[in-house]
Formats: C-alpha cells, sequence, structure tokens
C-alpha cells in the first residue's frame, strides 16, 4: 500500500505502479477522481477511463465513497498538480450514498459539522486543524523532553477539592436512586472523589525530587458556561521545576511557546496556507474594523519572532488607568482602584493596542490569586504571572510557588483549606523545600491560536460542553 | 544553574566552578554529600571542609534536605566516581528533620512507599522507574508521529456506555442528596454520563478520515479489582489504521513493542542496571523454582530481537489440550471444549513453557470477544488478537473491525446495544466503509515489563484503586 503523501513527494513514484486507498474527495467528468488518504492536506488525482465502466459502477463513485486504486504514476497534464495517476484497476470499498452523505462538496458552517464530528475530519478544515493539533502535541513533549523534563501522569480522579481552579464533576459508583443522603462510605474510593481541575499540586511532587516535570492531559470544569473559549473537558500541559524563580518561570513559558509555534510553521505549512485562505475569505465577510491586521503565518511570525513584553500588574495598572478608553469611559469595568482583577478588554487594550506584542504580566495582586504562589515581601502581591496573546487573551498562568511552611499553612488558612486534606502538599515544604515554580496552558487555547479558529469547539475532537456529551 | 547529569557526562567541568542544587541523599563522616537533582539516576559527591563550618550547620545537612552548592569541579581522589566538587559555599535551602522524614537511607518496603507517594519518587527505584516511564511515553509517541499516525484526544466523560470493555465510573454534578430518582436531566449533560473505558470508538472515527491515528490518554475501569495488576484508572494507547487488516495489524503491534522497549534499552541504561540488580537482590530471597530465568536487560534483549509467534486459537486450544500439565489435571481450568476463553494459567504456559517467547493468539471465538470484531466467514470466529507476554500475560488486544453495516447491526443486537446509541458508529460503515483495525496496549502493563516492578501500584505516580484515591 502506498500514501498519498509518498506519491506527491517524491519524483521517483513517476512511471512506476501503485497501490492507494483513500476517500473520494470529488469526481468530474466522469474522469477525475480527487482522492484524500489522510496522510497529507492534498488529494491525488487519479484519471479513469470511463468507456471501461458501466454508469452503474460510475454512479458508486462519488463524494465520501471509499475506493482502493491500481495504477501508474505520471506527470500531470493539468497545471494544478505535478502528478497524477492512470487508473487500471478500480475497487469500491464502502459506497457513501449522495442522497444521506451530510458532507457534501460545499461549504459547510462549523455549527453543522460539529453535529457530525464523527465525520468532519472528511473536510479539509477540520483535518488541517487536527493535524496541527497532533504536530502540536508532538511538539510539546519534544521540546520538554529535549530539555530534561520528565513526562508526569498526575491523577485525573481527586479527593482533594482544594486545587481552587473550579467547579468540579463528582465520580460515583453509587447508585443515584438508593442513596438519599450524602454518605460516600460505601463509594467506590470511600469518599467522596471529583475530576481534577489540574495536576499541578501532584506534579509538584514530582518536582521536589526529579527537577523538571510535566503534565499533559485532561482537566474538567463544571462551569456552566457556554461560551465560545470554555469546554467542560480540555488538555492542560503544566510544568514545574524545581529551583527555578518567577523571572526563570516567564523565561521558560516564552521559550516553549515560540518554540512550539516555530514547530508548526516548519511541519504543517500547508495546513496553515489552506488555513490562513480559510481566514482571509471568512474575513471579506466582516466590516473592515474587524478584520485581523496580519494574516494567520504572519502572526505566528510575529510570535517567534519578538519578545514578549514583561510588565509588573502595577505597570499594568498605570498604563490602563491613563489610557484613552478608561478616561473616556469606554470600557465596560472602568480602572480605578488598585488590587482589582483585569478583565478581558484590558488585556487585549494592551495586547492589541498598547504594546502589540505578547505581554506577561506578573506580581498581581495577592487576594486576587490562588494560595500557592508566593507571596512578595510587600505582603500584597504575589509571583504570579498571566500570558497574554493577540485574539486569545490568557493563554499561560503560572507563578512561582510558595516554599515556606508557615506562609503556605497561613495562606491555607484564609482560603479555609483543611491542613488535614493538603497533608502531603505541605510535606514538600518540610523535607527539603526550595524555590520552584510552573505554569498551565490550556492546550485548545494555543491550538485556537495557532490555527485561527475562533470556537474552542472546533480544536478538540469531540467538544464537551453544558448539554453535550454526543458521540 | 548547573544539573548534575551534565557536570558528570563532561570532561568539560573539569576545574570549573559550578553552581548546583538538589538533595541530600547522603551525608558521610561529615565530609562528603551524595547529592541529586533528578536530573540522572546518579549523584554528585560534594566535599566540604567541616572545619569551616559548626555543628548546628553541619546537621542541617541530612538525607532530603534541599541545598545549593558552588565550588570546583575536580578529578575524584575515590574509585566510585570520576569527577567530585569541591564546596566552596553551602546554602541550606530547606531543612529534613531526620526524625520526621519518611524516606531514611535504608530499605524500605513497596508498601510503605505507597503510603508516602508525593515522595517515593526520591528513592532511586521509583525515581528509575518514573524516568523510564517517561521515556517510554515519548517513544510511543516517537513511534507513531514518525510512521505517520495522528494523535487524536478522545473524550474521557461519555454518555455512551456500549464499549463493553468493563464497569464505569459515573460523572454528575446533581446533588446526591436531592436526587431520589435516577433523573438526569437537571444533570450537567442533560443525560447519565460516565467515564470511558476506551477511546476506540471516537478513534475509528478519525481513522476513517485521517487514516492512521492513535490515542494515549486516562481510561477507568470501576470494577472492584484489588489485584497487582489492576488499576482503577490507567494510561491506554490505541492506535487504529484504516486499511488494514488483522496481519497487518500483528505486524504493527510486533514493531510497535520492539521500537518502545529498544528506545529504553538505549536511552535508560544505567536505570535498567540498577533495577536490574534490585531483581537480582528481590530473587536471592525467593525459592530457586520462583526465580527470573534472564536478567531484565537480558529479558528486554530477547523481545527485540526475537520474532513474535503467531497461532490462532484454534492451534492454542489443540496444544493446550494435549499438553502435559491439561493430561495430568494440574491446570485450574481444564482445557476441554473449544470456545472458552484462555486462562492466565494457559496463556502463562504457552509463553513461559511452549514457545518461551511472545505469542500472538488470533482468530479467536466470536461469543467470547466484542460486537465491533470483524466476524470470519466461518462465522464463528472474530479477527481479535492478543499478544501476550512472558510474566506479563495479555499486553496487547485488538482486532479487525466489523466494516459491514448489516453484520455490525445484528452484531449489536446480539449484544443489546441500541443503534440509536451508536448512530454515529453504524455511520461510519455507511459512509466510506473499508477495512480497518487496531488494538489496545494498557501502558502500566508496559512499564511493568520494562521495568520488572511486580506490582502495577508502583508504575503509575499516583495509583487510584478501589478504597483508596490518595495524593
Amino acid at each position: 500500500m502506498n500514501y498519498v503523501k509518498e506519491i506527491l513527494s517524491s519524483e521517483d513514484f513517476i512511471s512506476k505502479k501503485i497501490l492507494v486507498a483513500g476517500w473520494v474527495k470529488t469526481f468530474r467528468a466522469n474522469r477525475f477522481i480527487s482522492l484524500n488518504d489522510g496522510s497529507t492536506i492534498n488529494n491525488l488525482q487519479c484519471v479513469i477511463d470511463f468507456e471501461k465502466y458501466n454508469d452503474e459502477f460510475l454512479k458508486k463513485i462519488s463524494t465520501g465513497s471509499a475506493i482502493e486504486i491500481k495504477g501508474k504514476v505520471v506527470e500531470s497534464q493539468g497545471s494544478k498538480q505535478s502528478v497524477e495517476v492512470l487508473v487500471d484497476e478500480i475497487i469500491i470499498l464502502g459506497e457513501s450514498d449522495p442522497d444521506d452523505y451530510p458532507i457534501q462538496p460545499k461549504k459547510h458552517s462549523l455549527e453543522f459539522l460539529r453535529s457530525v464530528s464523527h465525520l468532519r475530519t472528511r473536510t479539509t478544515t477540520f483535518s488541517s486543524v487536527m493535524r496541527i493539533r497532533s504536530t502540536l502535541s508532538y511538539a510539546i513533549h519534544t521540546f520538554f523532553q529535549k530539555n530534561g523534563f520528565y513526562y508526569v501522569n498526575t491523577p485525573i480522579i481527586t479527593a482533594s477539592d482544594a486545587e481552587g481552579a473550579g467547579e468540579q464533576f463528582k465520580v460515583t459508583t453509587l447508585n443515584y436512586k438508593k442513596l438519599k443522603v450524602d454518605n460516600h462510605s460505601d463509594d467506590f474510593f470511600g469518599k467522596e472523589t471529583k475530576l481534577t481541575v489540574s495536576g499541578q499540586l501532584e506534579a509538584e511532587s514530582y518536582a521536589m525530587s526529579m527537577g523538571k516535570v510535566y503534565t499533559f492531559g485532561p482537566t474538567f470544569r463544571a462551569e456552566n458556561s457556554n461560551t465560545s473559549r470554555h469546554l467542560s473537558e480540555f488538555w492542560m500541559v503544566e510544568p514545574e521545576v524545581a529551583f527555578l524563580d518567577l523571572k526563570g518561570n516567564m523565561d521558560l513559558a516564552e521559550k516553549f511557546l515560540k518554540y512550539t509555534i516555530d514547530y508548526i510553521l516548519e511541519k504543517n505549512k500547508e495546513d496553515l496556507e489552506f488555513l490562513e485562505k480559510r481566514l482571509i475569505e471568512e474575513d471579506k465577510h466582516k466590516p473592515k474594523d474587524k478584520r485581523n491586521e496580519f494574516s494567520l503565518i504572519e502572526k505566528l511570525n510575529f510570535i517567534v519572532k519578538n519578545n514578549f513584553e514583561k510588565i509588573t500588574y502595577d505597570q499594568a495598572f498605570q498604563i490602563l488607568k491613563n489610557c484613552k478608553p478608561n478616561k473616556k469611559k469606554k470600557f465596560k469595568y472602568l480602572i480605578t482602584e488598585w488590587g482589582n482583577d483585569l478583565q478581558s478588554e484590558h488585556e487585549r487594550y494592551l495586547v492589541e493596542k498598547h504594546f502589540k506584542c505578547p505581554v506577561i504580566i506578573y506580581n498581581y495582586p495577592a487576594k486576587i490569586k490562588s494560595f500557592y504562589m508566593k507571596l512578595n515581601s510587600d505582603n500584597k502581591t504575589v509571583r504570579a504571572m498571566d500570558i497574554l496573546f493577540p485574539g486569545i487573551g490568557e493563554i499561560v498562568g503560572g507563578s512561582q510557588r510558595e516554599e515556606n511552611y508557615d506562609i503556605l499553612l497561613k495562606r491555607m488558612q484564609e482560603f479555609k483549606i483543611e491542613k488535614e486534606e493538603l497533608w502531603w502538599y505541605l510535606d514538600l515544604r518540610k523535607f527539603g523545600s526550595a524555590v520552584h515554580s510552573g505554569f498551565g496552558l490550556g492546550f485548545e487555547r494555543l491550538v485556537m491560536f495557532v490555527t485561527g479558529m475562533s470556537n474552542i469547539r472546533d480544536v478538540i475532537p469531540f467538544p464537551r460542553t453544558p448539554q453535550n456529551a454526543e458521540f
């Protein structure tokens, strides 16, 4: 069996006999089959002599049908492709009734395609997105493995609800009918368990022995958020590094993001070119001021080639307080008081209008951040950092962790977290504690940024959102 | 900051000043600190001039404490290491009270270490196991990506209970107290949802458009199995390939296993040597007939260098029926009737006594296998295959999938699976169906095999088992 990708990418195949199988994208003039087998974005043109086949047979060659072809590779007569296949033999493996098949060779809305998620990678848009998603995953693993990090699988089912990152799903084997009280002594794990919202705390325990580690696994939020930026189930990347401070953490995140994006620019050029054209088409239907300033590939190159701007929350607060939209009361949430969290409109102003590049904000007010973040000596800010990207907003959130036992315990009390619940996490500050830092990257946010897709449901194979767990 | 690994592996550091941080493994004679930072199995010997420090300070240098050292690398006086560090400056980052610290420099039982899973990678055994686990993950991704496979994240939360691989955990946001009836219309997803037991069915939908795909993610079983081979939460690898038949599937699995094991032999030599010595020590306490025939590394080389034996269920049945242990009634389950599933004792006989190599059994009786497996023309066997490894038993299970719509529907009816539940899975047989195959590998089983660990709870960072969801 040969693959479309190898046939199209090597001249060695010219004049050779090949055997190839795939799905029909289009069939024109009873003569030209455009065949795709998933190995590449490009289709292989297969030319048949229709006089050899009867009408009934030719009707079975339709969009979506699976076929196997034996033939000879020749230089193409047409200008659209360099080579094509002169077909000697064609076998219909599986038909695809044009009256029933949902994916016709025309433009479908992304909403409609979500309703047929099991077939949507038969479109070029979705196969490109998912090829990029796959390469991005591998780029992430490769970056960390090359740099001496170990991959750690932190638990998915957890009894802890101290992670504090959001609402959690419950996991149980109890029979709902019989259970009248909230008693989990008969439950599978003997106590109430939930789906994890973050692997960070467990990753910290591994960093405090193995030095540099990272997680890459599914995390969950049971919030009723029906937006284009939220999923109930999504994948997160969480590196954690011993003996690394906040500055080192920011540098690591910047290096990491540049590496992974550059990797895609190199490996998925054709997919990016297709998605770029798609965005340009999409832009044509938008008012001028809503169109993208940069093309997709320009935008990615811009990230790779420019330094991220690093500013403190203080500095961000000053810029925002004195900026035009704030003074002219154009912001929905006006910036008046130090200590409030920044809203998406403020982040976008900083990234898209003020700095026009990715921005890292650090040293946030302690009261709006998590209990485990390292308290600065001013006693009011913590060594947290958020990385903001154009169009996406927050793509990375991280911090130096509080390594002092007494301060951590005090912060836990402030957040009403029981000492008994996180005894093992406290242990890390008792036995060989040290400066350490890490961050979390929402993987789908990165896939959105790299592919230019605007709805997060379109960058994960089978999205889970409120009221939706189909497939 | 320098890492122990780089200091030990390059002569360029000799006579150079370095800065290194890590945890004290041992401190001998108030002079020799054995330091590990997780970057390698090996420790760095750091030599201090104890006359420079007072007793109170020296007491803080104890097993488990975190320290930072500035010093000069010199060729070692001792024979155990090639280089050592003459310490100029030492900073205690985090103490570790010897009276409290659970991980003392002595032999701890694996059971005890499970109770301190947050600290157990501070032992050489567990850091070696987890380093190998990390490399194995990357070997798996690398094998597939090199061979043109795309990584697919299939859903963790699923509304389907047709996967049939085992008991499932329920996922809910309902308040147990208020819920008196089994009504999920108010639940988060509007219906009953569970944790996945396999990503195969969804992976098939991606194979039927993208050609070659694989999953690598967590899967769950709510069975009350308290054995050394079962986890409630474990990681599974599931490739799925279009236009591939059972024979191709067996070849793929063999190539895959050999590649990943060979990768570890090359990259984790020192970890393997340590674990091999550990097993030899363990064997000394066993009766002679229970000891391992091969050393760990010999065993791994044996897998890489020998062909897997491929036999049908029929052939396995004949061998077992006529073998000595069956005739002498030494098996707990005697082999008398064609069609029963093979037990662990039978599999071990075939692998360890009869063939003395990995064995692939294929063409199993249909009635003991899943509904989605391709029915052979004999109407009584399916194109399933199991790969059996010495000491581990089944490590891979796979099959060619039923691609015929009518036969699949009939099989679903036999298994009492509603058509409405798997409408999308049936669609794959309606629109461009084709021969396709795949298999599942229990990742932890592979880690057990490669590390020689005999309890599956010792090869995953934080094991989940009945009554246990600690950390």
